[in-house]
């Protein structure tokens, strides 16, 4: 029999991992309202950007306003993506509570896009836990492991590899270690397998789970993940995001399909459901034009939904 | 530890749950190119119409014609959707492998619906069941239970409502029972702990499930039933299809999808997703202008797909 979590955490990465793929730029005034929105109804995890060259994502330039914003919210953790020690220095200045590290366990995935082999970030990420613990700072250093289920440069990543890339993240001081299905090409049965391996290596430090919907397998995908104990799932808005190498597919999993999914199975998000259509309603207004996602917001909640779990009355 | 199916059948139901959801109506000859084509890429259980009044459903009123032309295919187990004992003897007489009847377990669906009770339907099943006998036919009967999970109208539908549904049906005399969320309304742990008690009720009598994507969850549905060991699922061919009550969802899990993900988790469907691709490229262009489904065709097969998997030469 299976065990599922009774309380998952959605944490919302659509203004890193979705915005960083849509050309528009969403100013700092509505991503402020957006992450305001999102912890009104209930998000307390929310990645809010990105620490690396504006040159390279001028629409994250924002990134240290939004960190400042968001550590007024109480009980919000607030992440952001650091590529490397310098990207982390300034995560660190910020106060953010979490930097997440992007690791690619495909080689050449991560050579083409990080400019470093997976060895490389995990020295890397031994120099930022350095630099963490010399400025004496509490910011958690979560280690994302990528393309852990293939990707579209190199085709198969081995299972064992990815395992490898998760010890030696934990290793070089990673406080947590993730694991990303980058492209959509992850089924539930492979899930279920790595995941549960990974949990036997890295206990309560395994923290989230990544899927894109590019072939719209991210909730069976987030519901074999469930089984194995895993219990945060990070999701965007309107599913927004993608994979450059398949234009026009989904994005991310979609966050507000995702919390209705949870709490139809009696899983306590926190989330107001309610809050969370209002909210993607109105970013799907700023952002009209671009391929949203999800199924949601078009078909409305069950007649039989009980309104509790919708609002996340439910939860402690 | 969870079992799953090492074969699993999908039955293409959208020539009959898709097509009468769409106005358009469907020439005969391209019906019987896409039973053809359906059949050249691996597909062996096809629901080819409905005998039900054409003047209801003149979209298919070739039902006859279709069973006629299916039979010819070698291996092809063909079914037809009868609501009453007069299209039953319709069915028996076009030479049909399989009959499905509706029921509805929500009690004020049936009877917006089907103009009966559920018990009612009961009834209407065994005087099926001595028609088949009195004409010494071997068609199979098939109790199909929907709104399992919730109605529109209704809301609430118990467990314990549709359990009892499926043990009169048996006990009514059919061969076959299924279960259906008509309406989108499911959740994969209400899907699996119904499946189970299902499995308990009817053994190998249990069918097939039957997911509608309303809210974005057939394929997670899927998953949760696959646990169950429920190893036969409808789908329709780009997701065709849909809940009149909410204009604009998803219908149908797709056919393709839910091919693409069986392969990718090992289990043989016999279906060569290339060729099913194709047909789908074929029946998007007859049906133009509708809303169709499905990610799978849009992103393309992962790299690392085996062409094997993916050409049904895996199956025996």
């Amino acid at each position: 029999m299976s065990f599922f979590p009774t309380d998952v955490v959605i944490r919302e990465v659509g203004l890193r991992d979705g915005l960083q793929s849509i050309q528009r730029t969403l100013s700092t005034e509505r991503k402020i309202e957006w992450i305001r929105d999102a912890w009104s109804a209930g998000q307390r995890e929310i990645e809010v950007g990105s620490f690396v060259p504006a040159r390279l994502l001028p629409q994250l330039a924002d990134t240290a306003e939004l960190v400042a914003f968001a550590k007024t919210l109480p009980g919000l953790l607030v992440s952001v993506l650091v590529p490397n020690l310098k990207g982390a220095e300034r995560a660190l200045e910020s106060g953010a509570d979490l930097l997440l590290v992007p690791l690619s366990a495909s080689r050449e995935h991560s050579l083409a896009n990080l400019r470093k082999t997976p060895d490389e970030v995990v020295a890397e990420v031994a120099r930022i836990r350095a630099a963490r613990d010399a400025a004496g700072a509490k910011t958690l250093i979560e280690g994302g492991i990528g393309t852990a289920f293939g990707c579209t440069i190199q085709g198969r990543v081995e299972e064992s590899e990815v395992l490898r890339c998760m010890q030696a993240l934990l290793d070089a001081g990673a406080d947590r270690v993730s694991i990303a299905d980058t492209v959509g090409y992850a089924c539930p049965r492979a899930v279920r397998e790595l995941f549960e391996k990974a949990r036997r290596i890295a206990g309560e430090r395994f923290w989230c789970g990544h899927f894109h919907d590019t072939r719209g397998l991210a909730l069976a995908n987030v519901y074999a993940a469930l089984e194995t104990g895993v219990a945060r799932f990070d999701a965007t808005l309107a599913g927004i995001g993608g994979c450059p190498h398949a234009p026009g597919a989904s994005g991310n999993a979609s966050s507000e399909d995702l919390a209705f999914m949870l709490a139809d199975m009696g899983i306590e998000t926190g989330i107001d459901i309610h809050a969370l259509l209002r909210l993607r309603a109105k970013v799907a207004h700023w952002l009209e034009g671009e391929t949203l996602h999800g199924a949601l917001w078009r078909a409305g909640l069950p007649k039989t939904f009980a309104r509790e779990a919708a609002s996340g009355a439910l939860s402690a």
